[in-house]
């Protein structure tokens, strides 16, 4: 496992964080205690109209599992990350932050948690970002099965163990948002905190 | 099957129009020739920042493939769209709408045409719509094959034959984008049109 490089910080279970990260820099995302998702949001730091895009992502993958050497894409099908290290090798994309209206409609919630939408739409506020800009995020660790013949989708428990750890490179400047996970299903019913280091020695950029 | 009621609108191959659908008005897409795909995207009338949404949809189904019964919701987790008929069973939900980027990415074609994405921003655009407000669009009759371990995606010849159609019932006052899919591998290799029609009779809405 490589070692992750860089002051490390914590985001508390059910919360989440935005914060700039420049082109060059690396963003390693880290599951500290294992089994925990970490919803991850990129938009272009200077037109934030450009967003990244599950959809224009899976199609010029024709895949739906990333890993090591993957592309993000925009809506403007600009490379905004890309996957440089990968210790666990299971993410999702598809399926949107968990939000009231998840609680409410999947889990008949009647009093719920704002999840992951609602941190990331209070964590983005001040960078300008409205809560109808909020994507499908790169669901870190997510570990969703699908059956192929039904097209069932079943959230499963991640595969990620405590110090694993996903890494990617901006190759454009970004506003980040990221969480600690605040769905039960997600992370195998108990919540936790994700961790993350920024390297912004940029050594690593062509 | 059904008998598609109303009059017939058709939309050539490789092109794309947008129009109003009310609340309780039932929209029928028809594949007249078989084997081709329509993309269709829903922004609510009233307030155009409320947009279909592929993440919040099949979150809320935990099923990609949707059918008869089921809702396409917005990214704000509203009911848009339900479907009320279906003569095929397989669509997809989950790849973007092709465009002069994904022909140059995809196909590596070096002088590449609109794609249904600069068909439905053109269309879409005297609605006050703009292109970055292009989601993932729901593909009716697009058939996209997922190996449910490695995630590869493969897109393959739609199960439409001519005639069949999807009926949506509109459970809000709309402006729908609409196309006849313009990439190739879409639609078999052979481009053919669309067609539409609207019952505005109301008399199924509850």
């Amino acid at each position: 496992m490589s070692t992750v490089t860089g002051h490390i910080t914590e985001i508390a279970p059910r919360s989440g964080t935005a914060f700039l990260l420049g082109k060059g820099e690396r963003l390693t995302v880290i599951d500290p205690c294992g089994e925990q998702v970490a919803d991850l949001l990129a938009f272009n730091r200077v037109d934030l109209d450009e967003v990244i895009s599950s959809g224009r992502t899976l199609d010029y993958a024709s895949r739906l599992f990333l890993t090591i050497g993957d592309p993000l894409y925009s809506n403007r099908s600009n490379v905004m990350l890309r996957i440089v290290e990968d210790t666990v090798g299971r993410h999702d994309f598809l399926l949107t932050p968990c939000s009231r209206d998840t609680f409410r409609i999947i889990y008949g919630d009647p009093s719920p948690h704002q999840g992951c939408f609602g941190n990331l739409a209070s964590a983005l506020a001040p960078f300008g970002i409205a809560p109808d800009r909020v994507p499908v995020a790169f669901n870190c660790f997510m570990n969703v099965a699908i059956d192929s013949t039904t097209g069932v989708l079943r959230v499963e428990p991640p595969l990620s163990r405590g110090g694993d750890h996903l890494t990617f490179l901006a190759e454009m400047d970004l506003v980040i948002g990221l969480t600690a996970c605040a769905a039960p299903q997600s992370n195998n019913g108990s919540f936790k905190p994700i961790r993350y280091s920024i390297d912004t020695s940029k050594w690593c950029y062509t």
